[in-house]
């Protein structure tokens, strides 16, 4: 059974706005929000590079974590307290400079856990994954 | 750039028996190898039950461990040494008793590391997971 | 604060021996259970071993799956339905021919999940690590 | 055999400054720095605060990442290229406002991998662990 979205984007964009009232975590898009999965595009700031013009490692694990954080909320509602309880990450190239572009898919949504798997590439680059994580939320009993 | 496999599925099964002659760890059956693509079938005997009906853990660990293995020699050819450095799994759901089937992706293939994505899925059921894993191999210098 | 075990080394065997009877997944000893830590030794059999005469990835991560388990139960007691929801290991070195030893400690017990860090050693070189591991066990409602 | 450190903490402060020279990243102390380990202590600013009053999941991997990073370095001398492959962080308490403490042991320091455990608490706090990592450096050829 697959699940499917229960919020639009711009319902997930709201509440994300009244919970994470902090300007400078939103600097990111949700482009999509289908059944169980999610594609979320992150603006990259100078103050996210490194020396050689790559993008620093918790930028990605934010844009992850995030990602993981709305493709779930957007299929459980509106539930404050989800928490990341684990964050598996793998650099698998460095980026260029440049926006990053986050693929989300529900590998599993339970009452407790709920686990994401995360692809990240350049805006500029489709085809050559910079990242890919796994990402497990707590979710709280409702 | 997409890689391609460098091996045939027989080319594959041929090397992998030679280097590890010992019977019981070839109740596997590679059905598909394609473009940083695998698909295995794992025959689950009695030995890999648990209490409740169930399939152990490390059961579903060498199958992952297999996977990535064999989709990486698939696309570097006949290297003995490629070790894995590293496996997170996550367990998402019991699966029922009956063979298991898991899909490799390549996410990696660098000179000296290999990441792979792995979904394992009951024969029974295709569409829920029961494990996803990733797996980190280091490749010897050639 | 600290958490104290509740089970001694003989109910922790004989709970265990009751939920699996599986005699071929008995080939390991507690040595040593404290506070938040367990020591675990593992005879190592003909059919774990690899070419080369090492020890198989899926041997030292029922290794570091049991010793999580383990010391799980001996702080929470008779808890049949603890599962395991994610395991990481890392490969450090290859471990000669012989016994293992794993050193367990909790690194968190809440009432939903617990985490466990695993160190595995050959029983023959205390001084070499041979797999580092984090296991993530969820805990049933009680 | 245990590795010693090849630079004091003076050597590894002045060699980041160098490599690193935003000064946003800086807000990271060397408390210690001995035969496999290392204890880095973290300002936590305004910035990294989220909503209840807790520290973000970003600020808590920066500072797993720049320990591991500092431990390895320290035991390999200066060596700018060495970049994450990887990182597995688990979240495991709430952290109250306030500094981080991270303690690194190195698990693992081999020619191309190295493996570094990090158990980070509150300066706070010394009992309750707020987040363990493992990371994982691939160290360039020299």
């Amino acid at each position: 059974m697959t699940h499917r979205p229960v919020m639009t984007i711009e319902e997930l964009r709201g509440f994300v706005g009244e919970v994470f009232p902090q300007a400078d975590i939103h600097n990111w898009v949700v482009d999509d929000l289908g059944p169980e999965t999610i594609s979320v595009t992150m603006k990259v700031s100078e103050k996210a590079l490194r020396p050689g013009g790559t993008i620093s490692g918790p930028t990605m694990f934010f844009l992850a974590d995030v990602t993981a954080y709305l493709v779930i909320l957007g299929h459980i509602g509106k539930v404050e307290l989800a928490v990341t309880t684990s964050l598996n990450i793998n650099f698998l190239s460095r980026p260029p400079l440049g926006d990053l572009v986050a693929e989300g898919r529900l590998v599993k949504l339970g009452k407790r856990l709920a686990v994401c798997e995360i692809h990240i590439h350049s805006a500029a680059d489709n085809d050559t994954l910079v990242a890919q994580a796994t990402a497990t939320y707590s979710i709280p009993p409702r």
